[in-house]
């Protein structure tokens, strides 16, 4: 028995709505509403060396060569999708699947690159929940006492012991930009969001490297919690 | 092809976690870790005439006596699983199934009682994207422009075309609650959550009812953000 209330979304408005999500997607543009893949953010210039940068990491995952082989072949690469804001970062253009203890999985999870000599699980706590795994907030790298999980690739499946982590929020910071805003690496700073859903997030945990630029990630619980891309105004202050 | 980089989950640990969890939700115990259904949260005592409550809303349904019949047959009321925080407020037995226009579902979609006067879907964003629903912002009830969404249940289905929205985070407050916070109904508040996610919500919408006591209401987007379950300090501020 099937009552309407009102009309169904007619299959023609269902078309044309994949189709202007795909035209979208194969464009690589951001502000096509709340993402669930891929970096989506926001940038908005300030006074420093380097615009204000806040980009969401949905979940994704590294991978070591090794491990890479296993999940997909002896031999295989990590092919490129699309490159990401820090200069040799890419989202490539291969998927995983998570498998968790409750029985539940996440499929089509990407593998960002180059190939990294770890392999680890970013994941929000709203997939942790799902999935039955509970995270520790961790930087990226920082393994010791973290939970494992299996993964499963086209060609093969691993069972990783550690490395599913929550990331720790954080922004990317160069000599430069350290400078500017007067920290250091490991520091902690404040974000303010500005918006209909404003937030100001603590202990965003100041990552230093020489070639990096200014860019700030949270993750997709965080993003979803500020609305990003209503933001009206973004500030980072010590 | 698998590779055993480490011991899977044996068979004993799974059914193990499986009844600890089983056991837990029978107890209606929060603080099992970050739960995706059911209201969790925290509360702390304060200086005011209520001790300071913080709910996570995990998405649920609201619905008219003349939806649940059709969803759950002639005849159908709703059955109490678990009271709530507010007086003669519970979480039902009864659970839908949504589909949204990315083809996608949320299965076990938990109706709040008692039935109202509005069919009203209440999700996150992450929820939102997941089924290609862009949602408003908005207070309960308040369903002008607001998409629709198609729900099953055993006995029937609807398409409601209009009653989905995110809430806009509120605070449920007494004349007591508003005369010791200084604030009138509509006003906007800061909640801070200090703990290792540590995050500040700003407007936090005052909600006056004479019949309820404290209690702010998040979803788990927000939830989740914040790690409300390990805070270590609420603070409620005008």
């Amino acid at each position: 028995m099937v009552a309407e209330q009102s009309s169904r979304l007619k299959r023609g408005e269902v078309e044309a709505l994949v189709r202007e999500v795909l035209l979208q997607r194969l464009k690589g543009e951001p502000g096509l509403g709340r993402g669930e893949a891929g970096a989506r953010g926001r940038g908005e210039k300030g006074g420093g060396p380097n615009p204000l940068v806040v980009n969401v990491s949905a979940r994704h995952m590294h991978v070591t060569p090794a491990d890479l082989e296993v999940l997909f072949g002896a031999g295989a690469k990590l092919t490129k999708l699309k490159d990401l804001y820090q200069e040799g970062e890419f989202a490539s253009e291969q998927l995983v699947t998570l498998v968790g203890p409750r029985q539940r999985i996440i499929p089509s999870v990407r593998i960002l690159g180059p190939v990294r000599n770890y392999t680890q699980v970013e994941l929000s706590y709203t997939d942790g929940v799902y999935l039955g795994v509970d995270l520790p907030l961790r930087i990226s790298g920082n393994h010791g006492g973290t939970p494992g999980i299996t993964i499963l690739g086209p060609q093969g499946a691993i069972t990783i012991n550690k490395g599913v982590i929550r990331a720790e929020r954080h922004v990317h910071m160069s000599e430069a930009d350290m400078a500017y805003y007067g920290v250091k690496d490991g520091d902690q700073m404040e974000l303010k969001i500005e918006g209909p859903c404003g937030v100001t997030f603590e202990g965003v945990r100041v990552r230093y490297h020489p070639k990096v630029v200014l860019e700030v990630h949270i993750d997709t619980d965080e993003g979803n919690a500020c609305d990003l891309e209503s933001a009206v105004r973004m500030e980072l202050v010590r």
